[in-house]
């Protein structure tokens, strides 16, 4: 057993957050935003009904806080030495999460969700933020080392990556195999070479 | 007053329909998905409840066949003699719906009722299919011209240029301005020209 000096400040509050979010996630995925209830997050989570309102307030809190989370705890930016290596690697990463059962349906939900309630909307905008913000720097090292134009918006870059796999996703349904990832990667990488990305 | 013989067979039928899915497409943007009643829609189209229920069955049956009525009556392409000029087109056209406030209420409802129910997502893919295909001539007129590689996927071509305003619409909520339209058109000729949609 852990003595009480090894538990870190804030131990308890944070096993307790990760189990609500934990359970907040499974039940978005199973269920839709609709079937997010607070009382069965708190049972599924093992926590008193009490702390989950006191604290999370709302499904609305409930999403906001998963966001947060999930954009702290999502994959850092890798550096392969070149932009298209970059996006390659941006491109597959985001196809995982998107076709991952879990991570897909959860994401389907929070958008939904997103579509209809501003609060969690500005949520999910401030999530893309974060992501968007991780990856930028490695445009940035692409247009210093003469890969991409002076001027290029490293943002709009990595946002181009994303889109064309979103887009399938949720509009157009087409597949979201390896060939999209690639081609997304590739695409972005191309047009970002000539300039479509300059300010 | 018209004699019987004026009227078109199906005309009443299709003075319904087209009050009905006026109707429906009004309560989905104002409400969402949830808030489409069909009780209420019919009060609206000042149809009989009966009417709907027998045609239309469900909500989800009102919705898939509004995507059929936008799919059949949505702006047809334009042809300008060149690549980057048909893509801007698209992409200001595809803008303007989203941005309006109807029209882009509508399909982030739709879309989100997508995001858990088949039947409406089969509908939405089928709508991204008939409007794609009817862009998709663009791209092959400009690989005769020798604008675009051969080889180029048409489908892929207009689908970049929708991607990124989508993703702006659903997921990163970066302002949807005429700069993001000409960015998506620009963006996917440029990645066009380098092959990055050749199959």
């Amino acid at each position: 057993m852990m003595s009480e000096g090894t538990v870190r400040p804030g131990g308890r509050t944070a096993r307790v957050r990760e189990a609500v979010l934990r359970a907040a996630g499974d039940l978005l995925a199973e269920r839709g935003f609709a079937g997010l209830d607070l009382a069965e997050v708190a049972q599924r989570a093992e926590v008193g009904k009490t702390t989950v309102y006191r604290r999370w307030g709302s499904a609305t809190g409930l999403v906001a806080d998963l966001l947060v989370e999930m954009a702290d705890s999502s994959v850092s930016r890798t550096e392969t030495g070149s932009l298209l290596g970059d996006l390659r690697t941006n491109a597959h990463l985001v196809r995982r999460t998107l076709v991952d059962e879990r991570q897909g349906a959860l994401f389907k939900a929070v958008i939904a969700a997103a579509t209809c309630d501003a609060r969690t909307a500005a949520a999910l905008h401030a999530f893309y933020a974060t992501r968007v913000g991780e990856w930028a720097p490695c445009v940035t090292a692409a247009i210093e080392r003469g890969e991409a134009p002076v001027g290029t918006d490293p943002h709009e870059v990595i946002r181009a990556v994303s889109a064309p796999l979103y887009y399938r996703l949720l509009a157009s349904g087409d597949p979201l195999d390896e060939a999209s990832a690639e081609r997304a990667a590739a695409a972005a990488e191309a047009a970002t070479r000539a300039g479509a990305f300059v300010r």
